[in-house]
């Protein structure tokens, strides 16, 4: 495209175009051609951030002859809600590629990033919680942050979140997963002074609604600087934490 | 009613009425004077317990004519979510009424009862929560109980509320009061093992949904031990209290 | 923690350490250590309650684990929405363990408590109500209350529950359990005056929307007096039954 | 219409238009001048009801032109949530206009029709409630009903409603008007062998929201018997009950 | 009862039983015996009424138990949600027992009623719709009513509808079944002067939510004379219409 | 019927039936031989159009029947919803019938229709909205139009999008297909003219709500022009744009 | 911006700028300089539409200030949601102005564009939905149609729709606009051939929740060709309508 | 309590408390005097953090008297939600204070933070989104932030937004503020690779319900790295880009 512009321009500097001939040419290239080498270019910059696969809904065919694809152009690939099926599709065409049963996860890490300075912290309510909170620790780490994992701390039993009061507060961003009434996000909230990335999780049954009290809580938390992110959806609250993390500009 | 069955009975033996005639008899005795003084004089027994008006929705006109009719008759009244105008309408027919501005309440408490053993804890997360939170104290105080408040200890700022955990402890019962995220009824049932009353409150704005999310919150709550009624009634929770809080049987 | 402190003390007595010093130390204690003996020793109290497993989302070899673990220290432990293969796992590792298929619990009770004076009724609506109504009953049993079970008595048939005045009036505690319209609790709310622990149940279709009718029921019962759990949270409403009817303090 | 298609008939008697041409006017003629006398007459049939108008949104202006023209046709004419200006507006047009402040209903009675044979009887919860029971009370009698009220006589107070239970035996119709959890309607429908029509109403607050509590528990009622109408439409209840009442073809 | 009541007061007139013992006795009778052989007797009134199972949730064992049960008391058996496995174990202890597949019905009618005087129709939108069609004739059939069904008539497809105004006009009591939209019902009552009986079904997808979308629409129907029964309660329907088919008192 | 009131007529010609017998006789017409022959030719004079059938909840074998019956009358014939069985059946009665696995479409299309002049673009989010994206293109194309897709263009890569603004603004219906939170339809609404029918699909997760965050973002699309159908609802919108691509009159 | 890049193409062909300094400016000028010539043209084409202001919210200074901005650049505009006061702010600076009070709609129709050749009709159920069927109607008109209006034929009488059979038939575009049940969309959609533009409106009380019955009765339309726009949107609406009915490309 | 520590440590250091004596003192203590100096000093760290009062609720005479006792403490105050009169009362005690009339806040800013490396970018959709967006960007400023403004570019014009490319993608933080159906926030997560803060408002009508569209909408984002507050809740995602900005641990 810079190639056409050029051309054109040249061709009006030697005349062989008049002005208003290259104005009408200049409307007719294509939007893209345009402005959108520009509109790109930031995930070229940012290139060592891994392809990821949403695998949920497709075959394992279909996920085997995506990270194929994949694999041929990235270094590093995430494909998250992945079976064991999946991985073993995926190992076909990938055979590096490692799985993690409990964030039903496929990592492949060809070339791990360097790690960022600030250290993130994943909390988690309960054990079911822990599908969702590795989803969140993985995708954290393979772009390139160091994660450190605090567990089965529910508001409930308050003392054994509150035992680890020092490696909350240390954590440059926290990410906190909690089903049924989500509580551990403002409690969480209230004990640091760094981002908080809340996410709800599907987790517990009758009026939790499919995740939707602990959703709520977490919107209405009283304590500030708690984002949320959808139920269940461990990969964009690690995805928002690394960006978080990364050195500011 | 005992009376009149006996004259049958009587009738019966001394052959002035026959089997069948009584039989019928029995039949059109109205369905209360049978069963149902049995049904009522539990009201009797508990009759010191105020008489209750919920204002709301009612005229000053009325509520004074509802509490002038009470006056005759009960020791203890008490007028919930009145208006000033309320108050002082009932004041004429009734001097000694109390006016609780924060709670919205009329009391009229002639014959204080004896109070219950166990001491009562009302818990509130915020400022706008108070008039919930009085509203549930005074409930239980002119039902004959010894109330203490702790107020303003929301989750975001958790040390205020550990800083109390002796009073929290010592209660024999608790009532706490939140809107937005209503955490705070599943951080006190975890570090107490007394029943807790949860209210939520109406509390808060947008994805609070006129205190849905509170009230999601602590139905779900992970904690065990927490009833929950409805969203900003506190009436209905200091009544709760108050009757766990009785001696046993 | 109980070691560390002493000899800290120890050595500050014997002049090892500084005030000033020892103060330092004191304050790098993580959390748990200083305060929390005092936070936790609260369940040590009450240690008498059994050990709880909610196994809804465990594997049978998980649970088996977990159980495992628990029967070296707790005489009593109670496992809930527990399969026949959930059981079936429990007793390779805890052979004295009970299974109530209805109520799908597992009951461990190696040592019965002693019983508490009052009793608690567990009233239910329909049949497919039983399941909630039983897991209800058997919690509040382990953990040492005389429970009565009044089944089938939903307000169509009115005279069902009327002939059974005596019993409801006798309770300590009630525990009603109801799906479809959940109106029992209302009913009986109005004819006792003892505390109501409502349970809505997911029993119904159509604009049930699986216990929500039952829940909002519930919630704006009329009747004073009245607790709410969670739809089909049978365990949590015999747990607040059973600590409403341990004696006060 | 009658005329242009007697018209037609007739110039085909007379040959002046072919049966062919008859055909083809038949099929132009619109719609309704075919076959929609048809669809229309079943009103003129059972003309003696009354005009209704909803006044809601209407200016009192509006509704005076709107009831000035009917008055001029019909006999009896039924204004709902009409306010008292409305009332004063109306009278001007019709001055035998009566204004029944409690249902908001103005009603023009010129020609009372024969009343049915059974009896309609309008149960209600809460004072809060008479509102929506009187416009329901009021419809069915100047739709030719003999109408008892049963007010009062919430769940929550179950001996006042058994106390009778004859005069709800002896409805042939029972309208049922209640907010709040609406358990009323449940509790009647299983002493009843008659219809029920059931209307919630808005009374009530919190996870009442707006009705919804009150229509979910009526429309799960397990009671057989039972039809529920819009939230607060007592006009709806009321004619519906009415037309039940109507002897049978 | 009527027996052990009468065997009382006979021994009353005997002189085998005092007056104090007799009213002792009286007393202790259940509840039911007392006052509410008044409460049960409008059912022995009603006694051609069938018995009625629900069988959704139940095992075809219980289901048969139960059947064979009522069998030895009840002329007619009406077994709702009835699968095919359900139906065969019926059989064995019920051998006149009859199978609609498409309803999901079991039906015992040893000893039909009589007839009642009106026709009530069945309406329906669309084929889906068939089953709770289905369920609500057959309910109105075994409770001695003259049905007549008018299958496939949705709003979108009016002319199909009107070319049957006939049948609608000569009902006395209709049944409108239709999910999706649920138009048609307001259609309906538009054009007839009896009672309509809505019952929205959960056919549709998408914005439909399982049958909301027909049960909003039912509920706000412009038409008067329509009552609405739960989402896809056929049987709830059938009853209701049969109820109100009967000859009024 | 058309020879039913050709004889009619005929008799009146003739003077075999008075003008007043043959008004008489044409209002006993059952309503569709008057009126509704108007009724139903809109439908013969779009007599191209191919009959659709939902397949969703019939049986291989009713499909088959349906099918079978259509075939006889119709040359274009459209079944949705059909799964691979679906197809095989439909085969055995129409073995011209081609199944598309993508839209879960079975389409027979004996003689296409001509093309209509503008051509009609479906645009899609991403890869797992494909199968309502090809329900809706096909849906079009059977009805006679030109269709392109442009498909994987979510707003998230807006570059993607903008690279296609011609064919975008070349269009001259779009239906836009997206899931989760549906952001497309405004997007595109914003960058054409003509008309967008928005297709939300329930694709997604958590707080989606089986489509409700799409159905919700496209009823709220701030562009102007937007029409949204029922989510999934891809023959809806196909069939929306077909009318509205059609010649105007 | 036009001005700007001839600047520069014609300092290039002068050779006061070479090619290399050229392509630098291009990329320096903002991104709608370039491209976005194209992207705005689209509205240089249809520059007759009107401008809009959505008044809701906005004080009549700010108002007033919006259209004597838009007044300068404009022939046409369409204030909706206005108020009175809006209106009389708006003739300060816009004498020509007109004010429809039934539609909330300010109109400037300077230049009054040619009529489309089809006629849009809009429908509307009850009296109460005319503002927004009106803001509807406006909106086309100004939008250059020829619009009629067919008012108060809502579904439960309806004769008085099928009374203008020929008038829905003709219409090349319908807007049908209806609250409470919604079912008009799905009738009107069912006799016509041509696009159908439902708007519910918030018309109603009770269960129809601001809308949401008329809202989902509509987009669950069985009938084909039914496109919904926002509750109470009738400005989308003729919108839309007016874009369909455009000629088409 | 340092103080009480000391002496105890002195006494035992003194020989005249016991080490076991010390232990048993130690434990009595209240448990915000062990551990909570700790929990407590967190804030301390963040001294320069301006107090927070949210107005909303509270009186001007109450919100004075807060803001006079913080005025004693705090350089650095932030009143949100703040009327007019709230701001008057504000600076009888405190004239120093500035009033957003837009934004409704109030901001004492005494000792300005020093400003944060990165810049924070608010963007807003629409005019009626402004209050929200404003109060994002003073809440961000007044934490020390270098805040700018990129209003009105909704999806509907995307041109707008594109032609800011660069500013987006400068900015270290972004927070997205967009009413309707929030598309917004996907659209220009797709665009940067920065944290986005999405901030539903309420902004809107009908199916928007008080920013339940926008609010799923945000949720269910494709782009990657969005996170979401409560509606309307400018100042939380304010206070969360102000965290999220500040340099890295």
């Amino acid at each position: 495209m810079q190639e056409q512009i050029k051309k054109l321009l040249q061709a009006i500097q030697q005349g062989k175009v008049t002005v208003e001939e290259g104005m009408e040419q200049l409307k007719e290239l294509p939007f893209k051609d345009l402005g959108f080498a520009k509109v790109d270019n930031h995930r070229a910059l940012r290139q060592n951030h891994p392809e990821v696969i949403f695998c949920q809904g497709k075959t394992p065919q279909q996920i085997k002859e995506i990270v194929g694809y994949l694999a041929k152009n990235s270094n590093n690939i995430l494909a998250s809600r992945a079976s064991l099926e999946a991985y073993e599709a995926i190992k076909e065409v990938c055979p590096e590629a490692e799985y993690h049963a409990l964030a039903r996860m496929v990592v492949v890490n060809r070339k791990p990033l360097q790690l960022n300075k600030g250290t993130i912290l994943v909390v988690s309510a309960g054990t079911a919680d822990l599908p969702v909170a590795e989803e969140a620790a993985i995708t954290a780490e393979i772009m390139g942050n160091r994660v450190e994992r605090l567990y089965d701390v529910g508001v409930a039993g308050l003392h054994r979140l509150l035992a680890h009061l020092d490696k909350l507060r240390k954590a440059n961003v926290l990410v906190v997963v909690a089903g049924m009434e989500g509580a551990l996000a403002s409690v969480v909230g209230g004990l640091v002074s760094r981002p908080v990335i809340a996410v709800p999780t599907s987790v517990g049954y009758g009026a939790n609604f499919h995740g939707l009290s602990a959703l709520l809580c977490m919107l209405n938390s009283c304590a500030a600087g708690v984002g949320v992110v959808n139920i269940d959806n461990g990969f964009g609250a690690g995805r928002l934490a690394a960006i978080i993390n990364e050195d500011a500009r």
